[in-house]
């Protein structure tokens, strides 16, 4: 026995090596390649960034190019959720380990502002046309056992009376999950789906509005685009499938919470 | 103590006389008015005939008119969301005792099915344009202490993979609930706000395209009718706001469960 620990010692580090750096080993022999929708916002790009980093190959897709990218498909405002879901899949081929959907905004109102529906129809825009759009993409270009993530936001698990039409959105994205790893939902087999439920992101955008806030309570984008690569290069360490994952940050530590 | 009992006796019974017929109590002070949001559906026009049955004023806001509404509001479909909140708006004056939102449609369609993203966009426009827009009428023209129901569905409680665009809509409608039922969500004071989650209604059509059902399952446009008269006409025998009232009906007997 004696002699035995010392090899066995070794080999669990080597396998731990092996493990620790994907693309030295299952991940050299194929090119990881995914899809950012949003990929031009703050956390898309840090997204990009992060996959770039790690040698896949990134398609964005946004209203604007991200010079970051193999490849962007650019959106066209003017067309209704139909065209604009024609219009990219058209666009689109081969297959992806990694769909991730990110595009959205924020705009508030409750039913006694005069701004409530006009905010809704721009929430309904940025938050569901793209999440259903995405998964649209994923039914058919997401590989076998691929990874699709979604954006909810976690204030939309109850009701979210100062911002009506971002948690109607929101509410509609997170039960889409629930369809979508639902079987019968129309992905891919073995496909994952999970919606990220952030409260606030650390985004360049949040620090301007919101100065004197405790950033230690916001979800750096690093921490987001660090998981969205261990999700899509491991099945085996993503959350279930269908799972609406609630992201808290607390003193700098971000932690998750299944719902 | 002989001679006071028959005298409670009475009392008791003329009591619950009046109770039972409001017509001849409190509401012979005041004519009870309420608008039907879809007024020309199957539930609408059940709910419009009901609240005529017990002398109300009833608007109508539906595509087409309701002959035995007394106030009409014609939409029009080619108008986008915001137009058409200003168009109905426009057109309404005056406060309502109950708003009714049973606007609404079915389609289906997973994430592979190329009618997905077409079906959704008219769950949406049917369900959750209707719903704000009738949230919208309330904040401006519920009574303090007023009614609003909204219509959800049963299944969107969880993912609903084979009618996603159904679900993702229904969810929206849902959470709106919860948001216009929370402090600050702009309804009048003391007003209620309840989601009606039927699973489904004996309708003409549903009868007409699934003949072969269990008709004892579906639960009757009446029930629905008479409660929302029930609900609209006593504070006190409303279900909380903000609830989202499961509706489901087995050999006929229909019965709730709130979430």
């Amino acid at each position: 026995m004696l002699k035995v620990f010392p090899i066995f010692f070794l080999f669990l580090q080597f396998t731990q090596l092996l493990q620790a750096d994907p693309e030295a080993t299952n991940m050299s022999l194929k090119m990881v390649r995914v899809l950012v929708y949003g990929g031009r916002g703050a956390l898309g790009n840090a997204i990009v960034e992060h996959f770039k980093e790690k040698n896949c190959t990134v398609v964005s897709v946004d209203l604007a190019g991200n010079d970051h990218a193999d490849d962007n498909i650019a959106l066209d405002l003017k067309q209704d959720w139909a065209q604009q879901e024609a219009a990219v899949l058209s666009k689109i081929d081969g297959t992806f380990d990694g769909i991730f959907c990110v595009a959205g905004g924020w705009a508030g109102g409750n039913a006694a502002s005069d701004e409530m529906v006009k905010n809704a129809d721009l929430m309904w825009k940025q938050s569901v046309w793209s999440s259903a759009i995405a998964a649209r993409i994923a039914a058919k270009h997401l590989k076998e056992g691929g990874f699709l993530q979604l954006t909810g936001a976690a204030p939309a698990l109850d009701g979210t009376p100062g911002m009506i039409g971002y948690g109607m959105a929101k509410a509609a994205v997170q039960q889409l999950t629930k369809s979508l790893a639902a079987s019968g939902g129309g992905l891919p087999k073995n496909s994952s789906v999970v919606a990220l439920l952030p409260v606030t992101l650390d985004t360049p955008m949040n620090r301007k509005w919101m100065p004197d806030a405790d950033f230690g309570t916001w979800t750096p984008l690093s921490w987001i685009a660090e998981h969205l690569y261990d999700w899509t290069t491991s099945e085996t360490n993503r959350p279930a499938s269908g799972t609406l994952l609630k992201i808290t940050t607390s003193g700098g530590v971000t932690n998750t919470e299944n719902h």
